[in-house]
């Protein structure tokens, strides 16, 4: 249960179907869990009044809340792409809300974005000292701006252009007037998937976050976007192309010199849904897979395995069938938890988790009780969460956290604490274990997380297990700044 | 995944807490499952203006949107009770909306109901006939009907008196302008809990359905309400009483002589969250017993036995525990769905079920599938489901249901569909599983039931199950025609 | 400019036309200015599921926002009543919204009530005695009461019979399932009109509080519904009769018997648009004459006539055409104001005012100026308007009331201040005039008042006037007490 | 009444006030006329940890509907500047929303304007090519990336190069991080006035286009700001300059040598408020003063003189007095109209138009009417108006219009209709009178405007009705073309 630690975004565009915003809608549903501040679609209506039209909805709240029939009836076209976002401010986050929407020489051009651009910062002052004005403080908005200063009638050759700019991760799904295009950053830090199906009128192309996305409106996975990878959807079909050729990727950092992609390993361990595929790879299978291991590696006699609901249940699964130790859900989770809930005064103890999360005595009293977390990020839950198993009675409370331990903060499109809240990069294993009041603590071991993925560093970012960036971190001093004075109102429940 | 059958109603009630509304707001939360249609509280300020005063909020809807921090706090006091709703009729339901108030001679009376009065309609045409008003279509009303014609100064005797004429299911929590009562039917249809806590000015007394609430608030669970018991709560302390000795119990249907208690077992079938204690036992174990019998029952060699979930996750358990066949989350269910999602056309194939639930290729493919659901009331969504498994490349799949075949609608304060369209009351097994789809089909046996409960049915209500009605249903006829008419504009999902 | 005299109610009705709840939407719009707090309809739909059904619809808030397109296409049928409502208390106020709705044996009945039951409290306690529940404050709900007891076939000889228990003003439209039906009290305090127009299938009529309802929605203007009738329509088609002869009415004060009715005056002085037509007398010219009169009786030298728009804008024309001193609009109002407005905390005075009455100093200054309001209640606006037309540079300030001093409180309908609130009725004018900073003030005097209207007190209710009470006031302690803890609440802005 | 012919915005700043966003929302509140599609307000914390920051709150609606005591109590500091706007697209006006936002070098920067930019579209153009960014379609956004390519630290000097460019009419408010500005074009097209008031910390300044916002926030009127003026207010006090000498204006048409200003006399006519005092003059008493002239040039005998409410009020007065003829409000205003109203279908002729204003029979009846409108724009409203007179019995209507007749478009920041349905471009005023259905129509000349105004057309823009635009009207077509494409959605009631 990771309260501190969010995904940024999910994207979504789907190409030719007469139902396009209510498909588009339908997959931001499905990936509700990358984004809940806000949803937005823009569709394009390419036959209204003869000439090329984009339509807007964006709204703060769930996708749920966000749409109606209505506005959904006023999203025209048969073309749209959408976006669900969880941003870090308050009060006037709907001007963050995407898809970014513009005006340029060229036409309408919406953007949908999830990622984080490392040096924004230095390529936003650049463009403030060239007059360019930031309506958001969004990094996206950057790449408009570039797109607008390279002003070629072809989009892709701009965007190879502009992208070599770029450093950092993004996965981008932009609607021009007249065609749709998926890409991914050169490291390919974020998923982004190409699928498809039939339409009345052909080939319909959907590109989404996540597999599931394709799953819920029934259509077919083809294929990742590739690292590098600019496909470009249009009424003369579908095209790929490359922007960066692999061996200078800007921005890449020194002496990561047999890296062939960046995929973040956080999807797995924590953001994206278990039905997905992310990366060629089953969520749920490298989380089982991360639960087996841990097992193998920090074995210990107990009665009963117990995941913290709804994240560490795959990794539960597979360390009760790796130990043999039974599984139970020793925790039932309420699911009926809306976005707002009223906290009484001082007279209950913990209720923001116990709101969420009540442990059974029938099945901890009196047990050896093995905790089974996804990751463990500053503490404050897991010593809520074995104060509650305690308090139902059990003897022996033994946390693992099916990740290594968070030692270093994101800044490839998740919101992390700083560095020094993050509890592992300040304390012993024994000092958490203490803290958070567990009879025994363990992590999965970096080698056995990439084990169970069969694959290793070279592939992923694990940049917040093992310190190693895989690009160059110039800009995100000052970045981080700003962001800290930001993020100082958001809440942390 | 029940979608026809629904619980009506969650009570609460809190005696002496400085922050009884919203601790009554959290109690509600914990019971959300009980209820979504509406909900409400009635708080009692006996200091307000020199005379006690009830302070009312309802709305329609989940409780997080019924209330804000501003209608809370204008239901002051230190007495509360609260009501969550299934309706099933539209457009006004807000006049249904519980608890139910009103003003009499000896002061303002506030009624939360769960449960169902079977004789209702026989006693609304009488005391129409002699004067009586109808706000509302709710049966609760006949009990403030009563009780105005007996205006006695001491409401438990009034009660007494009154209650001797209802025949049926009824758990009430009762708040009048200086006690709070607590009741069960003679048979203790529908659960009833009473719990304490601390509180600055000396002893806080809470009643709920479920034990779930009381976790929540970190209240002590005391016992059960007793089938037959009334509980008053004043500034005297509590009180209990019985308002039937038992051996002759209105309504009670001829020949069941060897009766205890009429405990309704669909609440550890379906309708309980897993983590109350329901009848004095834990819910979650009941359906993990009932999934160890079924594996004993209806035994089949598979590869992994995978739960409808939540609902049928518990018996999952249970049978893969007993059957040593893998447990795995081969359908994984979005929790983010809202109370209204907008449904393409024709494009998509059953997107009401994918959007909740999605299986996992990766799981299925090629395996030969357990499916343990708690219960199969129509067979529309069973229908779905195992067709999505197929599609998801399953070898074979094995539907195993956790309870009997349901075969009598339940007139207790279920909201079921008529016997017609029940699909076990009307089909062979064999024609279900042709109907459903599936390669093998087996429900829990009675017995099964009973040996897994450790109990039988001269203790629980299965009448749903077994035809066995407790109380006589004189007047039953009259009502169902009418809830018909009504039923018919409620939708089902 | 009235605050603290607000009228209760509107109704109206429609029978056989293809909108009916549209046109009584519209009806309510038109008279808006009855009541603000609430509105509802409920229609009939006699074609409905084979049995006659009533559709409702009721909100809090202006008529404008209580409906929408989607809840007025819900209340089908050709037949439909409204009620737009004033109420004194807060929170749970939707309670208390009109129609007033019941199921009783001969099926459903709703009632929408336009003025007072002086003796209500004295019913209400013998209904409670005898068991009944009362869900509402509101003294209509004993209408539905009493015609329960007395369940006769026909809803006319019910009435007939039942009316004769009730003391005071009503003006009501009762729906059945059958028949719609319109009356008004023996004394005919409260308007009410009967209207017809064509419609598709033949004749429609129509009733409602004012005549403005009647030309918005292009009906003939028919007759006064008289004091005592009661009109019945249906498929029969339109019929009359009394409840009463005239020569004895319940409760009627002792020693008025040259009293032929008691319409209120102050319909004509303040509530009624000014385009009705209300007991037969345009409202608008009431005013004019009441303002003539005033100029002959209390004439002063001036420079400018200006009223406090919008009540004194006919009498000030009145006023200055009688006198030949200019007409000016010296006080601009501002009629964007909403029913919410923030106040700003000490900074500015009397910004409540301000916010809707601007004095224009080019018109006032080193002007003598009389100033014309429909009536003088509290004093404590008037004051502020005087201070702030001498703001504006006014050399003298001469307030002119086109009513005589109010004294008494209202019983009839009318929500009004204790007697102790009226400043009329505790101070001398001149200690009046010297409160509210006026150079000089006059009232018009209650034979000016009879002149203006060609009529006298035998035929209006002038109570607030001159204290002369047309009915038995007995009763109306207990229920005054009541009401002033409830309105204890009530803002005043 | 005009549907046809809307102001697009009113400005507001207030300069060192505590409550600066609560008197913000009352000086907007006052000039709700001005502008009811949208709402908003950015307030400017010079304290907030550490550094000034912008607080910003926009919403469509009303101001009434737009804020609430919470939003308002986010805008903290003692600055802010604010903005309502009546907005020409539908669904996503909340992007053109003001006061726009940006995030320059600088810091941040808002504006609110009062105008229309005339070559905005050749600007916006030249800035696309050169790389730019619009987000939203109004040209106010235009400033803004003019100053962020002059990223001065004096924002008063980017300003006096900045505007040089802009070709138009614009009244703007600009809000930076130390800093208020408030300025004029330099033909002083739109309003703005300057005020003061006396504040707990020393001297509060307050900018507002009309003067009825100083009168409510209790502010004094100091005087207008000057076309070509920049007003600055810092810390260090009030400072003017002037970006232009007025011999050299941008975009001044040729041939208008003489011209000294270039206010728009349609705020005289119907936009401003009566109470305001707009170019140093009373606007009631200029409107009075039309009718007076109206009168003169154009007198006929009658019996009665009525308005169109309101804005025929003041008119009709001076009719009324010059000729004579009784003043009366022969046609009733609702003033509860929403922003909301739902029609019925075919059923009722003209209820858009009747449920605003309502013809008295009893003041028209037989009589022969001058009726008195402020202008006639494409004659559609005033054919139903008169129809409603005649079927109130009137024997002859004789319209009489406060203005001379309105031929042209505006292109200065008034929404009017395209000039093929301005009715007086196209026909003779006898065509008009026989479409209007009048016995006589009769328009004010443009000369007895000017001498109602003291004044003539080389101070006052009177385009609209001599065809005589002041500036260059160089890139009006292109956006004249873009815009009729918005407005094909915008509502016409």
């Amino acid at each position: 249960m990771k309260n501190s630690w969010k995904e940024e975004c999910g994207v979504f565009g789907i190409w030719n179907h007469p139902e396009a915003a209510k498909l588009t809608y339908l997959g931001l549903y499905a990936m509700q869990h990358r984004g809940q501040e806000s949803a937005g679609i823009v569709s394009l209506d390419m036959q209204s009044a003869g000439q090329p039209v984009h339509r807007i909805h964006k709204s703060l709240g769930l996708v749920a809340d966000a749409f109606s029939e209505s506005t959904l009836a006023k999203l025209t076209g048969s073309v749209a792409i959408g976006h669900v976002r969880y941003s870090t401010t308050g009060d006037n986050s709907v001007v963050n809300a995407q898809p970014l929407t513009s005006e340029l020489l060229s036409g309408p051009l919406a953007v949908a974005h999830n990622g984080n651009i490392v040096n924004s910062s230095i390529l936003r002052t650049a463009l403030q000292r060239d007059g360019a004005i930031f309506q958001a403080t969004s990094d996206t908005e950057i790449l408009l701006h570039l797109l607008a200063k390279h002003p070629s009638n072809d989009l892709v050759s701009a965007l190879t252009e502009v992208l070599k700019n770029l450093v950092g991760a993004y996965s981008f799904v932009i609607l021009a007037h007249d065609r749709m295009v998926a890409l991914r950053d050169p490291l390919g830090f974020r998923p982004l998937v190409l699928g498809q199906m039939k339409s009345g009128s052909g080939l319909c192309y959907v590109v989404a976050s996540e597999t599931c996305a394709l799953d819920l409106i029934g259509a077919q996975f083809v294929r990742e976007i590739e690292p590098g990878e600019i496909v470009e959807i249009s009424s003369e079909g579908i095209k790929s192309s490359r922007f960066t050729d692999g061996t200078e990727v800007a921005g890449q950092a020194n002496g990561q010199t047999n890296r062939k992609s960046a995929n973040c390993v956080f999807e797995h361990v924590y953001f994206s849904r278990p039905d997905s595929v992310v990366f060629g790879k089953s969520v749920y299978d490298s989380r089982k897979k991360f639960g087996e291991k841990l097992a193998e590696e920090s074995g210990i006699e107990a009665d009963v395995v117990i995941p913290v609901p709804d994240s560490g249940v795959p990794a539960a699964i597979g360390y009760s069938q790796k130990s043999g130790i039974p599984f139970e859900f020793g925790i039932i989770r309420n699911h009926y938890i809306g976005r707002t809930f009223i906290q009484p005064a001082q007279s209950i103890r913990d209720v923001g988790v116990k709101i969420k999360l009540n442990p059974q005595p029938q099945i901890l009293k009196d047990k050896r009780v093995v905790v089974i977390d996804d990751s463990l990020v500053r503490g404050t839950t897991s010593q809520k969460i074995i104060a509650l198993i305690r308090q139902a009675g059990a003897k022996e409370v033994h946390l693992r956290i099916a990740s290594p331990p968070t030692t270093g903060p994101c800044y490839y499109g998740v919101d992390t604490p700083q560095k020094s809240q993050l509890i592992a990069s300040q304390n012993s294993i024994e000092d958490i274990r203490k803290y958070i009041g567990a009879d025994s603590l363990a992590y999965l071991s970096e080698d056995g997380m990439w084990k169970a993925l069969s694959s290793g560093p070279e592939r992923f970012c694990a940049a917040c297990f093992n310190g190693e960036y895989p690009t160059s971190l110039k800009g995100v001093e000052t970045k981080k700044n700003t962001d800290q004075k930001d993020k100082s109102q958001a809440k942390q429940i």
